[in-house]
């Protein structure tokens, strides 16, 4: 039972789009994700997921609009709908979700990460 | 589908120990609360709960030791662990736990707060 420094963690990750589990709860993961760039159009059936910007922005792209993510906020999409995250410049995301949640949910491609380091 | 920012959610709380609910997900609850002084000891029999300080320094007390947890960090306090959250100056808390977890856990006090408000 110890406590998280969340920049320590960031500190430690140096590539992109590769989540890491930084928290465990209530069947629930707290991942840890740099990100730049944009990643791939995906659903997760049966997830909803919290996208937190812990350092730059975060653009998240829906099929009807486009949500502007600003250091300091959180969103959280539904599970079912169909997301795009894109970043201009390098973001520092928390995620929180169920432990299920595959980062590319419904799409299987070289970007899906299935086995996540914890760090 | 909003996104939230979450210093607006504190500035709309001028109250102590009273968390205010800012995003619901697979079950679980995004609260924001304001604390300051000393909370009651207690513990949850079935929820493991999520600190992250948003803002201040929180000081969370055990049986065994006592953590300070700094702006930026979080600490996860697994189900059945006694605790006491504290803080000698105001501070800025996001708390990820099931949708079911009561603020004072165990115990029922005036400190009881059963009926949440979303903001």
């Amino acid at each position: 039972m110890e406590k998280v420094n969340v920049k320590e963690k960031f500190d430690a990750i140096s590539d992109y789009w590769n989540p890491r589990i930084v928290g465990e709860l209530n069947g629930q993961h707290v991942k840890a994700v740099k990100i730049k760039g944009d990643f791939v159009w995906h659903l997760h059936e049966n997830e909803d997921e919290l996208f937190y910007v812990v350092k730059g922005v975060l653009t998240l792209e829906f099929r009807t609009k486009t949500v502007i993510v600003n250091e300091g906020e959180f969103m959280i999409v539904p599970r079912g709908v169909e997301h795009r995250p894109c970043a201009n410049e390098e973001a520092h995301i928390l995620l929180f979700e169920p432990a299920s949640t595959l980062n590319t949910g419904n799409i299987t491609n070289e970007r899906t990460r299935s086995k996540l380091e914890k760090i």
